[in-house]
């Protein structure tokens, strides 16, 4: 019997690769003889530059640039082969570099992941792959596009900070000075989320806004979209604080459903083939789950080829079973517990939790086969 | 296809008739056309009157009686077709009846159990029928006994009073004033444990003893033990306290493993022809449920019969897995949350929980019939 194993990551507590290798071991005490397809997955999240490195074999670097507060620091991104580098904005900018009380929603700035973008076309990348979850600004891409030399201006053509308290004064990008290796690379931006440029204001809480900060990102969100006119107008462009619109209406970036890009990337269809089943996990899965994540995109795909999907969860609210793509959903957390237990534990509950699932599915193998 | 579901209770969430429904409405919406035989078990555990007088058309009566502290309560007991009582010692004399703080290991008696005994004798009730889990006492069942007229005497042949305290003193059982009934009544001990007389003190801490107590309970252990001779040395005379040890020497008590008489009543292996799974549940699965308890029970017996066993549990200690009568196990809990959380929503994930494991099991069935 083959399965497919293509977890996204645990947030917290596990990497995809960490939980393919579990799911893996579980799955192997139910049953021994098993052909195995571990297949970790990234739907444009955090570690989603991580996926495709070592699926695609390409190469993690490191190189210094700033937090999402300006402070030095070393991140990384991925070369892939083709000329190609996928680099998280979560890696320099992301909400996991600040403690709680540091974040800063209005200074806040994704200047550091323009400087991967940097390194990694200056070391050869022609196409930029970029995943836009875990961030901890609502810049619009200010920063981003201000370490590649474009300069944000106000009315009086003065030039401004790249952070959300500037964008309600924004009145155009001054691209004079963006370099050429960024001007003529190709952009692919791996979303995770279909909000609208206007949406982004969703997450800003999440980002350390207060209730009486939300108005005026509002405003600059609305200015933004005004500024960028009809190329920031499509679902994605709201994710990241507003980073996949500066980019698409600027540098013609596209947006792309992230989970499919790397079920492309990774050849998944491929692995399906002669497939009984997919187990698939993430740490929550919920409403949001049923939209662009990871484990439905996992499970749409294995669908449409007639493999169903079982996907393993640390935590399942009540109705997200529901999504008819999905075959069966279970929860790997085994008694009451604190969320740390749980993801302290998470490496033995997810493999557990695969084993027993196999047990059942087996059983249901053996009772088709009794007389 | 037909699943035979026999849950035990899930204690402080569900009855075991509750958890059946639960798991039985699952178990419908994953396939709605499934022949379902629901039969809540109970092991001689908190619950188990109430267990056999619903699945034998018995008649749950109430009766005035005094909880292990001696406050007058009502409580209740169960009469069976063919003259028989079934009566939880929990239902009087349970630690169920006390706030934590009242726990009291050597005043405690079970008295009240007594009374209830009296009821049933005095309702026509030739064999009585006793569920030994959840008592509050470790009287070695000196309160019961002296209920129905036996009288705990010293050295001195002074009576004593009937509980822990008493224990090291107890010098003979004065049975001369035993009521007839409870002579001559036929007396079934359902035990949940498999412990001898001396291994009652292992329950003493969780009845309110702190460890300086325990060289105390244990000279009164050892000495009920002098006193009842060999009729007391078996595995399930420590159970509720020593009850066990005390209605065997003194009546001719049969204690049996309360698992294997439920299964009996009920008819329990009838319902296997056919099944091609039996679900069952309850609270806490761990290293216990592989001795005596519920789940593991129906699992021998189902396996005896060839029908593999999935249980669900409130929690899932990780070993406990390994019992090999049992298929598979799962925990219902869905995410990191407080004890209390889990109760108040044990009906829902247990559905759930039931829902999502059959669709598991319903894709095994359809792998094995596809080409």
């Amino acid at each position: 019997m083959k399965i497919v194993v293509a977890p996204n990551a645990l947030k917290g507590a596990l990497s995809a690769e960490q939980a393919a290798h579990a799911i893996a071991a579980g799955l192997r005490r139910a049953q021994p003889e098993l052909e195995l397809a571990l297949l970790p997955i990234a739907d444009g999240g955090d570690g989603s530059a991580e996926v495709l490195v070592r699926a695609l074999k390409g190469d993690l670097r490191s190189a210094p640039a700033h937090d999402a507060l300006g402070r030095p620091i070393e991140a990384s991104y991925g070369l892939l082969p083709g000329e190609r580098a996928v680099i998280d904005v979560a890696s320099a900018s992301g909400l996991g570099r600040l403690a709680h009380d540091e974040r800063d929603v209005f200074f806040a700035s994704s200047f550091g992941t323009g400087e991967l973008v940097h390194a990694a076309l200056a070391a050869g990348a022609r196409e930029i792959i970029l995943g836009v979850g875990g961030s901890a600004c609502v810049d619009g891409g200010l920063g981003l596009l201000k370490a590649l030399g474009v300069r944000p201006l106000d009315a009086a053509g003065h030039e401004l900070l790249p952070n959300a308290r500037s964008l309600p004064e924004l009145a155009r990008l001054d691209t004079s000075a963006l370099i050429a290796s960024a001007r003529s690379a190709r952009w692919t931006i791996l979303c995770d989320v279909d909000v609208e440029l206007a949406g982004a204001i969703e997450f800003a809480p999440q980002k350390g806004a207060r209730s009486e900060d939300l108005p005026e990102i509002e405003r600059g969100l609305r200015r933004l979209g005004g500024v960028l006119g009809a190329g920031a107008a499509f679902a994605g462009a709201g994710a990241a604080g507003g980073i996949p619109a500066s980019l698409c209406a600027v540098l013609g970036a596209q947006a792309v459903r992230g989970i499919d890009f790397v079920l492309d990337a990774i050849g998944f269809d491929a692995a399906l083939v002669g497939a009984s089943l997919v187990v698939s996990a993430e740490g929550r899965f919920d409403a949001q789950s049923a939209l662009n994540k990871g484990p439905v995109g996992v499970a749409r795909r294995a669908r449409v080829h007639g493999v169903p999907t079982l996907v393993l969860a640390g935590a399942v609210a009540e109705f997200a079973a529901m999504n008819s793509d999905v075959a069966a959903v279970l929860s790997i957390t085994r008694e009451p517990c604190e969320l740390k237990d749980a993801q302290t534990l998470a490496c033995a509950w997810l493999s557990l939790t695969a084993e027993q699932a196999l047990r059942v599915f087996v059983l249901g193998r053996a009772a088709a086969a009794a007389p």
